[in-house]
């Protein structure tokens, strides 16, 4: 791949938009309630897709990554760890009929909406996901339960609980789990019936000169198609929590007119997403969620994108005695044509949303755009035993 | 996991049964016939499963690495590249009754038999997987038909082809591209299904125990079930042909009474299989399988094992200018206690089969045994474009 890639912008820069510390922005916490601590650390980063983003629908794509943001510092600050606030902005993500992922995702090459969706939690490790999951509006939720139960311990007669499940069983296991099903015709959206239908007839169309004087025409047919840069892939969110405990997940629904029970990289253990705390040997706590198709050996351009953050605490320059401070350092890359992301730390009163787009002239597949920014978190100092 | 691991022979040695050089051994080559080339390279390293070899059944074993070593050996004396030796090593593997993957499978928890298996190819960095699939006999060969399928290219109107497929979706398409399916009663054996009704009595008994007074002695139950160390896991081989291409495949039925559409690590991108031919910046070809259960953050012993080779052509030395000389390193490690490997290259007459023990006293789970070996191989000097 690094062959291909022109680095746009080679070093992560804050973007203009964006302070260069957050830390003084006591004007933005206008909304906190009485009942919070007096600082409240956090921060959320998430991504509604990379591939190309209309101007016209740029709007809509970063509406909903606003409140995804929004949902994810509520439960932030509300105490909630880490994993927990990943898990509600990407619900946010995936509720959106305008992303392809839960409801509004692609439609397989049977007319059926099939999801991925796996969630990393960096304190314990743990990891849940979902692969080609049929009748469930929040993937996530079911590869949230599958962390949640696996934390839990070992299962009766000292079976080992599962973290990867697919199809018709991972449906079972959710429905089981207390997980509603959800109709198919709810999951479907009037554009995702019409990509379909248009994708039905492209193919046709495409088979019908795959003669057996002719048959490469097959092949070389245009990838311009829903699967090309145009369509939007996977949504992610990474976060980091007021004790520093970081979580990333990733949902999709994945190629549109994709065989099914074809399962992509958001599914994939260390492909879709990964979070680690930081340890003795490794300061940094770490959170990834990536975008775009697994295993591009053979491709003859790579598309996709990526959100990273990583923390460090501040050693030095502490606020006070009772505040530890925290530094994030976070970015978006991506090398299709855009990627609307947006941010928000606890401190702020609201987000900030952004769709990032190659320069003039950049060839998507080949170029990469990086973006990203710093922001230093404070939180009340934790009672220590 | 390093915490853990007291190498107990900290650097692979040859074991004792091994000559230190194959080259020289052409009373081996006996039963090569006349149609073959003068010097054939190649080699080949099966495993049968790391976990438990009683003494009763180490014949069973090492008959069966034996065969599937023999057959990978016929395809590279027929010219084969690694991709597809590898692949008819695993097809043997799978149709023991002995080994945990295709026929006498572990059941899940509905009785079934659901499987996963990959495989790779060095050369083109292709992968083919399947997971949690049903009713197929063989499920190597749909991760090889996915594989050659996605070397072909693109589909019609550029869809991407699958290279992971599960469940239901996994088992059309594999019969659709006419690997016939095989009625569930073929798959188990006596021994399967024994097993089977015995675990379900253990969970029953350890369910019943599972009272609200008493919430905890579910989790505690002993884990020495059949999915604790007794049991065997995964297969796999890994291969050189004598172009120097490497392949590395691996086969599972999964862990005993697995929720229905779990996948386990023989189904996941870089966990299962790994493989890469050598480049302009590596001078080595790799090909790795392993065994044992995915994701172990919160395990407290992990029970694994692996096989791995890596070649490099011998640039000094070569036997004479007509012959390429090649330098194949490989070795097994394993924390269970047991580990049934077969290796042979296509010089020699017949493959070397070998029961690895960890030494008495060490703890399964918490030791490593690894033993390994070198094999220089000639081949016939490629005729140069």
């Amino acid at each position: 791949m690094e062959d291909l890639i022109t680095c746009v912008e080679e070093q992560p820069q804050p973007p203009s938009s964006l302070p260069n510390s957050w830390t003084n922005q006591h004007s933005d916490s206008a909304q906190r309630t009485d009942e919070e601590p007096k600082a409240v650390g956090g921060f959320v980063l998430v991504h509604a897709g990379a591939g190309y983003h209309s101007e016209s629908k740029a709007k809509e794509y970063k509406h909903v990554c606003k409140r995804a943001c929004q949902r994810a510092v509520e439960r932030l600050r509300a105490g909630a760890l880490a994993m927990e606030a990943v898990a509600a902005a990407l619900v946010e993500l995936e509720d959106s009929p305008f992303t392809n992922a839960g409801m509004g995702s692609n439609l397989n090459l049977s007319g059926e909406i099939e999801c991925d969706a796996s969630i990393m939690d960096g304190k314990s490790l743990h990891y849940g996901s979902v692969g080609a999951i049929r009748g469930i509006k929040n993937p996530v939720l079911v590869a949230h339960r599958l962390l949640s139960e696996a934390q839990k311990g070992k299962l009766s007669a000292g079976r080992i609980p599962p973290c990867f499940l697919v199809g018709r069983g991972a449906h079972d296991w959710a429905v089981a789990h207390g997980i509603p099903p959800c109709p198919a015709e709810k999951m479907a959206t009037k554009f995702s019936l019409s990509a379909y239908k248009r994708n039905k007839r492209k193919m046709e169309i495409a088979e019908k000169m795959d003669t057996p004087e002719n048959p490469m025409k097959r092949r070389r047919q245009s990838s311009e198609t829903e699967n090309g840069s145009e369509c939007l892939d996977t949504v992610g969110a990474i976060v980091v929590d007021q004790e520093g405990n970081v979580a990333s997940a990733v949902s999709s629904g994945g190629l549109a007119m994709k065989h099914p029970g074809r399962v992509g990289q958001a599914a994939h253990y260390g492909c879709g997403c990964w979070a680690q705390n930081s340890c003795n040997s490794n300061p940094y706590s770490t959170a990834v969620s990536t975008s775009g198709s697994p295993f591009l050996a053979s491709e003859d351009r790579v598309l996709g994108g990526v959100i990273v953050l990583r923390c460090c605490r501040c050693e030095e320059d502490p606020p006070s005695q009772d505040l530890q401070a925290s530094l994030v350092e976070f970015l978006w890359s991506h090398s299709t044509e855009s990627m609307c992301v947006g941010y928000m730390s606890a401190q702020d009163s609201r987000a900030k949303t952004h769709i990032s787009r190659l320069p003039p002239g950049a060839v998507p597949g080949h170029s990469l755009a990086i973006e990203g920014g710093v922001c230093r978190l404070t939180s009340g100092a934790q009672a220590g035993p």
